[in-house]
């Protein structure tokens, strides 16, 4: 267990000058079992000062250690077991296997291998018993290493909120309708003047991330892979004028009646993996219930739990569903960074890497 | 007919200085019909010329004649047949009824009367029969004149985006997440510092209202009164950092079979009575179809047909109810001032008044 | 003079896809003397209809007519002697001078040559007698066309405003502070992760724009060329999340004694030789004067004269400088497309071209 | 010293449920001296918990403890002779001296008693020798406790900057233009539907008091009191779209020759009291000098020093004054509560107090 190492884990970040490898350096910053060693930026910079080649873009001021680091080569030599991949999705394609085949366990935010049937999409909260498909990845690839990925910024909070329920009644169907954060764009990503005084009622990609994405979370392991929930998902998906933290309205069909207060115990009494094993990015508790009826909001409810936390509200009953309620989290850190470290964090405790 | 008349029909505004009475004023200016001759306010303020009580709040200029123009107390005689009320719902559920008795036909935004049996509640290219109700109102109550009601702010979009669809082909559920503009609180509202950066998934009373109103609006007329069309609506309503224009994101469930393209076709050919009469607030088109990715949005759609207009976009399948899509409207346009002005020229083009 | 013309006069802009662009396509819209002909864009996008190639990203719908015109390659020949440029500073730094020279009257946004000795930096309203500087200019280069330009967007207001004072009574230090929209940065211009819940008090190269092209706007027209105006001037200039309108916060300390008053005075009595002429695109006034204790917003001022006047508020004393007041124009209309549009109407009006 | 007690000093926050309130509440909590023990509100709410009666507005969750609090009536006894007041300013016009008669020591936002002769307009970094007035308060008073106030959250910013410069070079002008956070306006404050794409160049009696508040803050003690700096000043004032951080655009005429280097040297080498004496809320350093040619930004800098540092940037010259810059600080932290608490810590590492 890394609790009694007296040495932390070398790490290495990929993409470290974008806004999601920002968030990577910021939340390794002090983290107790995890040391940045290296990290990779474009071919065009290599070589400069971590300072000198990011415009750090979060309100936060940069952890100074990290400002020293030389920014490597995409493709260069890692002194790292454990590398956590900001890169874009048409770099991530290419440079993720190589690094993987090369024995690095590489935990990507990329979409391009989320969906391929021996790559884990793994929540540590939601299915942790899908790490199992890490075994027939190594084997068949011959890989030393592995690739691990999480889901889609708006798709993991879903999954989160809806694991309790799937846990205790079943679901059947979600409909969806999200108002998601700027931030969730990237860098430069949104034009003020597109979304000053405005919404963008269109995501490219997202709404079928989400119904496919939250269907292979909540699926089933099997000798043949992951089989999908049997759950049918509508989703439409907006840009509001937030910085950070995606809200989404959900209506849902259960498998057996159940009350709000049904809804609300289940939550409540939610702890996974994650939080059994205090993992140093987990949250305490994972899902925060509020009874106000105003809440969650963006502005508020977002860095619960250190940004981890997914916040549920306003549950109520749903005329055509059955129940309603909304969901919120941070989508740069429980929806990115953050999810990819949670889930470093559960392959080293349970003694996959290391 | 009015087109005819060398004269202009006398009208008054009740609660002049609040956001949708300035709506009002604004849209009365050069209105061929209807000539403004007084306007009320509140106790304190009565006397003062409308440009000294009035702090305008629209980006557009207030037009010169109102600002001339007496304030006059709420309970004031009107020299005017036609009166169109901005009032707040307490004032507005004492003054109302008497105005009528007197003999004004009260064209009203407040929510008071809207769920009234022997009230219309009424938008002329939806449900124009329900002025049948008003024979009934005046026999029952001993009105000379009579009370008219338009519904709130974002059921009239959806009410009016649904009625294609339900002569089309029936609505049997609708399932519809709103995004609202700050401006459908009044003034001075939201505050900004609840708002700036943040989403608030919750109005008062909003969506118990859209699902009562649209049920009456789509209701069938009988002997008894409205019987309210048998559709399940379930709604979630929140807030945005957004000027002007509601945002709905809607899912239908149709009484038949139908294609994306045949609800393009039934919303593209749809013409009601206030486009075959030509009323002079009426949109041409009253509903307009975007087929670009990410349209309609409030910035760039808001004010089609001079913000009478109800546009709708993305039209596409969905995996649980049949069909989504989005809607937007002008909420202190259509959804409010334009909506009594609109319901005013249809009895002025009937017959009704004058 | 173009009034009695029974032809509208054939124009064509340059770079007509970007955000000037466009305002100048919605400005010549029903324009009374000029006709649309032609429109360029960049090389890879000839030959599209403008419909297909542009996005079309003011609130405004677009004139159908422009969307069917052919988009031509930079260096086309174009069938007009008259030629707006929206061009970037790059593109229009090789272009313009070959259009001049081939026979067009250029009317130019970029910054290339506002401050080039025979090229003339025209508002109409503040230095007409500038256009003297094009005979020289065609004689030297032996052009039979002309290039003319206007000054940035920020720069036009003030040069507007401080006319009538420095008419009236000298003015010889400015100090300002600016407040700029969004939409001055062009598009995609202005991240919104950057502005957001924020302010950029830093915009590349404009402070000195307003001190180099502000003193020779309101400079002396010599044998020699432009002297500038003896006028000491300090700014700052910050980016603010506002769409639309350039706010200046402005101290002046005037040549000779004066109240604020008699400021006031200046501007209300202000006429200069476009509204004389009642050029088509000339506002009347030019200068609105507020009194409201809060005016002048961008909200509530930007669209004073189609967006075409100056508004001054606050106007009060400085213990340093001696007056103090607000200043704000629409920075795409008055300070862009609208500020070439009024200078072609001068020179046709003056029959310089034509 | 307080450093070597075994307990806190008990303290009281009046106005507790305001947003300035709530900032107490929230820079309380974990304090190392003060434990906060008694909290006041309106009359009519007194009795209620704090968490009854709270609406908590600051992004961060409150402290727990302070939720159980009751709040008492704003005239009860307070078990605390340290008393922090967010008091509206009529109620603080009469409550205050009330306090400081019954024995405590009042520090204040209020800016009822800032400008009064016998009353300490402090700020730790600039004039701790004023404290030196409570002398004289208490013995003309015959109070046994006392009355500190801290300045205008404007204000308290610029004679920071400008302490250094003063200490320096003297500062004989000083013209100034605000870009201030709507948080500065309180709740509900600014409005929404006032500020949503728009700047308000208008703040009531803001410029007054940055300019009479200044010199008191940067005057001389005498024994006649506080001779204001013989420094002229001349400020505008502006509300923008920004939640917390002021942000003013400063030129600076200084009594001697200096480059813009000296400046920074000035700021940078300033260390008072508070840094000397470790305060437990002084930042260290006091004034951050940011090289970067876009900062400070409020976004990024308001968090300096937990809020209460001051970020300096894009220093240069100006043409008319001889120095520009900008100066940024958290308005409601280093503005409004930090201040407060600041003050206190300072008479308490004194021995005024305990």
């Amino acid at each position: 267990m890394p609790m009694d190492q007296r040495q932390r884990i070398p790490v290495a970040v990929l993409g470290a000058t974008g806004t999601v490898g920002q968030r990577f350096i910021e939340m390794l910053a002090g983290h107790p079992w995890f040391e940045l060693v290296a990290i990779t930026g474009s071919e065009r910079r290599a070589g400069q000062r971590y300072g000198d080649a990011v415009t750090w873009r979060l309100p936060s001021a940069p952890p100074l250690a990290a400002l020293a680091l030389p920014l490597l080569a995409p493709d260069a030599e890692l002194p790292a077991q454990i590398v956590f991949s900001a890169l874009p999705t048409d770099v991530a394609t290419d440079i993720e296997p190589l690094l993987a085949a090369r024995g690095h366990f590489v935990f990507s935010n990329a979409s391009s291998y989320r969906m391929t049937p021996d790559v884990p999409l793994l929540i540590p909260e939601v299915n942790p018993d899908h790490v199992g498909l890490l075994e027939r990845q190594r084997a068949t690839r011959g890989w030393r290493g592995a690739l691990i990925t999480n889901p889609n910024c708006s798709t993991i909070q879903l999954a989160l909120a809806l694991k309790p329920l799937v846990d205790a009644f079943g679901v059947t169907k979600m409909q969806v309708t999200t108002l998601q954060a700027i931030s969730g764009a990237g860098y430069p990503g949104v034009a003020s003047y597109d979304i000053l005084d405005n919404v963008i009622p269109y995501i490219g990609q997202e709404e079928e991330k989400i119904e496919r994405e939250t269907r292979k979370l909540l699926g089933t392991l099997t000798e043949a892979g992951v089989a999908p929930a049997p759950m049918t998902i509508s989703a439409q998906c907006t840009r509001v004028a937030v910085r950070e933290g995606h809200m989404a309205c959900v209506s849902v069909e259960l498998g057996q009646e159940a009350t709000s207060a049904d809804l609300i115990a289940a939550w409540r009494s939610f702890r996974a993996e994650p939080q059994e094993r205090a993992l140093p990015t987990a949250p305490q508790p994972a899902i925060v219930v509020r009874e106000e009826a105003d809440r969650p909001q963006p502005l508020h409810d977002r860095d619960a739990g250190n940004g981890m936390a997914v916040v549920v509200g306003r549950v109520r009953p749903c005329a055509i569903l059955g129940h309603k309620f909304i969901v919120l989290g941070h989508n740069t850190i429980r929806g990115a960074a953050g999810a990819s470290l949670l889930n470093a964090e559960l392959l080293v405790a349970r003694g996959v890497i290391g």
